[in-house]
């Protein structure tokens, strides 16, 4: 693996000249992640200071406000980096653009998994040059338009506004995956909401699309359930938790994201056992929560019910992983129990996962398990089950070639945690890999990076997520034809693109080194 | 030094109750730098949904809005972290604060070294208990009550409203010294706007009260300087400059705060020459700045000319440091000029400095050099000029009887970069050391934590600096008699800083561990 370390250094010095050349808006097309289809010309247009938000021939009311606080923070973030003070009296008008024209057709602006994000934009609309174009079939393809509009932007320091360069622009643009997830663990450090909220903003940079909250685990349970409110005695301190109205202003951040909520069980939750210790099996035994006790199941069924109130995406997360049931067989009620029933604690373990399943079908969710749910009995879940990928690859060809759906986060690429795993291993993990039935393919819906929490909180985790999650999300956003077979060709995109972040703010590391590494020595953000 | 990393390990062990039991607002005054005298009660009120500033009774107008920001930034951090959705109806009306009254008796509202600072803070206010009461003799002195009272305020997860507990709080206030400095180094790497405005806020929570901006060095030249252009070809790269307006922005960045700009000459200046190459000696001596070329001083006091438009702060810095001035001799020119004047190279580097000195006098600045130039030619510096220490400890003495001002950074303790300076190194570090006579001591104006760029761009530049910088910030403000002999006595509240400062969305590193060190594996904020 460290291999790509000495590589990558060497290759930045050889390509520093390119690189740098390119920062200010050189050749190439410097948008992350490529979209389907880009043309472009050599002409250059300037916002206007009074850049507009127009709607003509749109169908969508915007009753909510998704496209006006889009746009208002795409005006942010174009003008954040340098101080706008141009004289337009001083510019060729026809060079002057005044605004933007959305167009969507569809009213309905549910954000929901499988919406349709796709989008055209033209810079400047060949009817009317003095505006650009945007249409999408819904706001969320809106909303990516204007991300990629975003990175078209730069400023000019002769001019001293904002200026896209290389007009007439033309592209197309849909995902590839409809599922493009960052897991954010909240358990094993508490993340505050604005850190939180910052991390989703930075996700629809990339179009991911999809906020994995891992919310609860051993260490601690920071969030409120009003059905069972001593769950929060779990939490690390009386700071570090969030209310039901905190997890509300997660999911209705200005940057409208799905939040898949996760309840991981029967593992990982000794956390729950604090303020009802009836949950462990015994004090010595305080996980995996007690299948031997109704009370496991009503709680886990108040949970959900909690959730369904606030967390709307069609998926939630069960969990089902890293199940040790040793621990089970050594309480004597809980023995006792399977001794019963005539199971072994394999089928305990199965037991619980189903039942659990059941009651979140009961709740209107389709489930996200573990992949340990199907290694071990993956005939038995329910046909709603999307498989969760993390041990290895090879996974998903087995998932889909059971009729089951898939997430592809095999860890020794796409965990973030893992800092030997490097942006070029992030870029090159091919979900599809082995898979070639297109029907097959369609099961695998699409992947995750992980940002498991045991060494990282508000101080290192923008950095240990950027720039490694976008070479994962251009995997899966980009059609599999237009990405890069070799790493090494997209240096000078991906280096734009980290740099880019840096402008808006968000800090995101150097491509040298391994992941969240400080940089090693001087030298142009545009050369590390 | 290292044995800081083991003893807090285990000291974190042993508090960690304590710690995490004070973090819900328990025990102790949690207020970072520790004010001059406090003293508080065993009440609580909350604060009003719609709560107000008021200025009856004071004298100053604001009319470019210091104080009406400053409120509304105030406002801004205390309601971060969490929902606020209590019901307002159901609070006894006499525990709800409904706004601040601030009284300030100076109209004055110039920025500028030395400018009163101190502040009283009443909550509630003894004459209108509804109201908190804050007077200062300026708006710096309110806005730093602000930030104590921002401090003061703490969600309660009860009655989901901010809460001021511990009431009546009395809290008299002022600074030990009156410089108290973060320095920014934007040439080793660049540092976006939004990046320097996030450290500049930052700052305010600690009361630190001057950015000395580093602005230019060897490696690269970012800011416009219009009366010689072609300097911006030391940039990096296109992006990575900063336009006057951009500066401009930077010093009336909300968050008001002297910027101490700083021309490092005649060394660190090789990006000089890559608009204008005969400022260098020679293609293979680079820098320090010719001496022997009358153009040297003609772009010196082009720079300082264009300095004094916008960096209003009463000092410049004129660096100074780490002159290697051997290549002047090996070139051939240089070194015949030296000959005609009968000069050795120190006496050159001394001539060079001097008059550099005259040109920032000329243009109404005081100077700040670093402590070389007080090392080879104290008795000959303008007795206007501010000595910087940064090499190791005992210089203040010898700056201050010899009748110079010094600022202490020695590097040991106070630079930012120096990984294995931990936090207790940085609290420890005490300015007036072996300084007895009054009058001496009055000439030591403050100090400075530097955060060389060598190895921190936007992705570690907030980590690095806190919460070590914080450390040092309670030493230059903190009355000598209040300050902990012992660090371990000041975990809990830096502690509480920390996580304060995480609160706030700013990535400061966990207080275990080398400078900005990853958490080491999962726990509370509180315990790390």
């Amino acid at each position: 693996m460290n291999i790509w370390v000495v590589l990558l250094s060497v290759l930045f010095v050889l390509v520093e000249g390119v690189v740098s050349k390119k920062a200010g808006g050189g050749g190439g097309v410097n948008i992350w992640p490529m979209p389907v289809s880009v043309s472009y010309g050599h002409q250059s247009v300037f916002m206007s200071k009074d850049f507009k938000l127009k709607t003509e021939g749109s169908n969508y009311k915007d009753a909510s406000c998704i496209l006006k606080d889009g746009f208002s923070r795409f005006l942010d973030v174009v003008s954040l980096a340098h101080v706008i003070e141009g004289d337009f009296s001083k510019f060729n008008a026809s060079t002057i653009l005044q605004g933007l024209n959305v167009v969507i057709s569809s009213q309905d602006d549910e954000l929901q998994y499988g919406v349709d994000e796709s989008y055209k934009l033209l810079v400047p609309s060949p009817q009317n040059p003095a505006l650009a174009h945007l249409e999408a079939k819904t706001v969320y393809g809106a909303l990516h338009g204007l991300q990629t509009f975003s990175q078209l932007c730069q400023f000019n320091f002769s001019s001293r506004v904002i200026e896209v360069s290389k007009t007439p622009w033309t592209i197309t643009d849909q995902p590839r995956f409809s599922f493009r997830g960052l897991l954010i663990d909240t358990s094993r450090h508490y993340q505050p909401l604005p850190t939180l909220k910052k991390v989703i903003d930075s996700m629809a940079y990339a179009k991911l699309n999809v906020f994995h909250w891992h919310i609860v685990d051993t260490q601690s349970f920071p969030l409120e359930i009003p059905s069972y409110p001593k769950l929060w005695d779990g939490a690390y301190s009386i700071q570090e938790r969030y209310t039901v109205a905190d997890a509300a202003e997660i999911i209705c951040s200005e940057t409208r994201i799905n939040v898949l909520a996760e309840l991981d069980v029967p593992g990982h939750a000794l956390s729950w056992g604090r303020g009802y210790p009836s949950l462990w099996p015994s004090k010595d035994c305080q996980q995996p929560l007690d299948v031997s006790n109704e009370f496991s199941f009503k709680v886990i069924d108040g949970i959900l019910s909690d959730f369904s109130k606030i967390f709307k995406f069609k998926f939630v997360h069960l969990g089902g992983d890293e199940v040790d049931t040793s621990c089970w067989k050594l309480t004597p009620h809980v023995s006792k129990w399977l001794e019963k029933r005539g199971m072994n604690e394999t089928q305990a373990y199965e037991y619980f996962v189903l039942r659990a399943q059941k009651i979140a079908l009961s709740h209107g969710y389709e489930i996200v398990n573990w992949e340990e749910t199907f290694n071990n009995f993956g005939d038995k879940l329910n046909p709603k089950t999307v498989v969760h990928n993390w041990l290895g690859g090879g996974v998903a060809q087995k998932v889909v070639a059971a009729g089951l759906r898939c997430i592809v986060s095999n860890q020794d690429k796409w965990y973030l945690d893992h800092l030997d795993a490097l942006w070029p291993d992030f870029y090159m993990n091919e979900p599809l890999t082995n898979i070639t039935d297109p029907k097959q393919q369609k099961l695998v819906i699409g992947g995750e990076v992980c940002m498991w929490g045991e060494t990282v909180d508000t101080s290192d985790i923008e950095q240990t997520i950027w720039p490694r999650a976008a070479a994962a999300a251009e995997r899966l956003w980009t059609p599999y034809d237009n990405l890069a077979k070799d790493p090494v060709k997209v240096i000078g995109r991906l280096t734009n693109f980290r740099c880019l972040l840096n402008r808006r703010g968000v800090a995101a590391a150097p491509l040298i080194g391994l992941g969240r590494s400080a940089p090693v020595e001087p030298g142009s953000c545009y050369a590390q």
